[in-house]
């Protein structure tokens, strides 16, 4: 603590001191904090990068590259070709050892992958199932998978791992409440992974996770009111963000758009209700419809009749298709963007875009790891990382 | 300034200084906000109450408590009966002189009120309208009307006036951008306002007025997460908080409830959609079925499917319901509770309080006077008040 270092017999001096060793202590650590975060969302920066997108001055940017390579989190070397007179520049870049794990437990397949600092799924296991896995299966096939990344990847230390369900995940971000399409019910599945991996671990809703990898590193980079809609194997998944904050509601179950009735006299769906998205527009009915031109108009208009009904509720800049519905908009961009607007209400409707999300099938894994990075990025110097090889 | 206090000869001592009275200034004024913030909320308190609510010790809300009522803003007098043993304890009083102007512009009438810092209407006037007024009839009105509150109060400091407007407001809090019902668009209301009254002007949604006049003082208070649906003869508004902060999307126009699509084969709404909430739940069909048992049922049915789809979208704590939706609620109370816990798939969908918003016919004025008194409140010693007589 700086208060030892200080001379007790000039009080007024000590206590600047003190005040300032404390303050300085606060303010470096904040500063590894802005700088290990601009090379997480920027990738491999120069010095005249990290000055730019910090605000830190050139010579406090050097002593923090350097504490950050001593904690093992980043690496620098000389540019290859600057392309400028003067001192070739050198490049910050994150350590390749240094990652978070992330699983994606789906109704058909179980996937666990190795994310980097900046966001580069490094390796990744896939177990393909006949059945919906259990809470069991999930986590041993975390464990063995774990070792296999690390052993292919050299040895890795883990800030933690995020893991993606899709269903309702408590607030605690540790508990699946009701994940009816894997059939999980209560299940403490924060605590299963942190027995069979030893490591951090963070669970949420897959859409959630979805919707801030995009946020991060993909279609809604740079953009605070999203709408996300997700149609996969286990149903549509929702998220939205709500001036740059998740929306999460009262106990977490915010964003389950899916189920929003969008046909009222419509099919029964799983949930007991009738007429919901997800019953309405789903991978089997697409399957069927992939050549029928006029039944694939059909579920392009209810997926834009969901899509204005969200821009009421949110007016959002964005929304964002993903899976299936991702697919749906790339055959029918055109009709879905008029019916919206035609639907919209508002007089500046064209200035809401609607797009497909961008990362594919890397989303999960990394929006699981960002969940998992997000305490080292806060404070890398406290942060402890595990070895696994 | 506190630099221009100490002495130049004793640097050391000269820096502690110059932090602890710029630190002090900062904690000083944060301090008034606090205790006016307090007092706002809570009414009447006593110096023990403001030293339970504010954290800070009693001889600090003592010479606080001084600067308030040198700034007018509070009083303070003996309490009547303690019945304790030992000195009478004080009660900090709002100024009763101190207000903020409130306008309510519908459909079929102009309000204005004064407000007390407490949330208390302390004076009001009403003009019934045959036809929607115009932007001039607002400003006209809000003149007359806001001498007339003065003189009859005798004489006030008005802190600004809040307006609030069945419609979407731009996100700057000044412009109507498309107010329907009203016959408004792209209304500069906030300069108008100001340039009739001279004072700050806010204007908002007035159903987010509305729900924020409930979680200041009314149903929501001690709610963070709410889902708010408001039918007036402007049709039904709607307002969402999400995790303490209003939903206001990205351009201001968030929360349009009354225009999410309900029944898919619905009648034409206004707004050129089909099956609007605000279609099949409204004042006239209400009015028409006021004793018809069997039509009750129904709209009541519309209004839990209405509350069902927006339960999945945010996960609200609270579901208050105003207007005639307040009304309805009231004679179908038992109907519609049961049919959103039937409808919802989460497990704990009885931990949802559905109820009717509390605060009536002093809602609107309450919520936009709110907004008017923010500045004051976050800064009692910083923010001007305006004499009205």
């Amino acid at each position: 603590m700086p208060e030892d270092t200080v001379h007790a017999d000039t009080p007024a001096e000590a206590r600047i001191a003190a005040a300032r060793g404390s303050r300085n202590d606060h303010t470096r650590r904040r500063n590894l904090s802005s700088l290990l975060t601009a090379v997480h969302y920027g990738g491999p920066l120069t010095r005249a990068q990290l000055t730019r997108d910090t605000g830190l001055n050139r010579s406090t940017i050097g002593g923090l590259v350097a504490e950050l390579s001593e904690l093992g989190l980043v690496v620098e070397d000389a540019a290859a070709e600057t392309g400028t007179v003067g001192r070739p520049s050198h490049i910050v870049r994150p350590r390749r050892d240094v990652v978070a794990l992330a699983l994606h437990a789906d109704v058909d397949a179980l996937e666990l992958g190795a994310v980097g600092i900046d966001g580069a799924v490094l390796a990744r296991r896939r177990a393909n199932l006949d059945a919906p896995p259990t809470p069991d299966d999930a986590a041993a096939f975390s464990w063995e998978a774990a070792r296999e990344v690390a052993a292919e990847l050299g040895g890795v230390r883990a800030a933690g791992i995020g893991a993606a369900v899709p269903g309702l995940v408590g607030i605690d971000g540790a508990t699946v409440v009701d994940a009816p399409h894997l059939g999980w019910r209560d299940v403490a599945l924060g605590e299963r992974l942190r027995g069979a991996l030893g490591i951090p671990v963070v669970v949420g809703n897959d859409a959630n996770m979805g919707l801030r990898a995009e946020w991060s590193f993909g279609a809604a980079k740079g953009v605070d009111t999203v709408v996300y809609l997700n149609g996969s194997a286990s149903g549509i998944g929702g998220a939205a963000l709500v001036g740059g904050r998740m929306l999460r509601g009262g106990r977490g179950y915010g964003g389950e758009f899916g189920h929003m009735m969008i046909r009222s006299d419509g099919d029964r769906c799983s949930c007991g209700r009738r007429g919901c998205l997800e019953t309405e527009v789903n991978a089997a009915l697409l399957d069927e419809a992939a050549h029928d031109a006029a039944a694939l108009d059909r579920f392009a208009e209810v997926l834009a009749a969901a899509i204005a009904n969200l821009e009421c509720a949110f007016d959002p800049d964005a929304v964002l298709l993903a899976g299936y519905l991702g697919a749906l908009f790339d055959v029918r961009r055109e009709l879905v963007t008029d019916q919206v607007r035609a639907m919209a209400f508002r007089p500046d409707a064209e200035d809401v875009v609607i797009a497909r999300a961008a990362l594919g099938g890397n989303r999960l894994l990394i929006g699981a790891a960002e969940r998992a990075f997000a305490p080292l990025l806060r404070d890398p110097a406290g942060t402890a990382l595990a070895a696994l090889a």
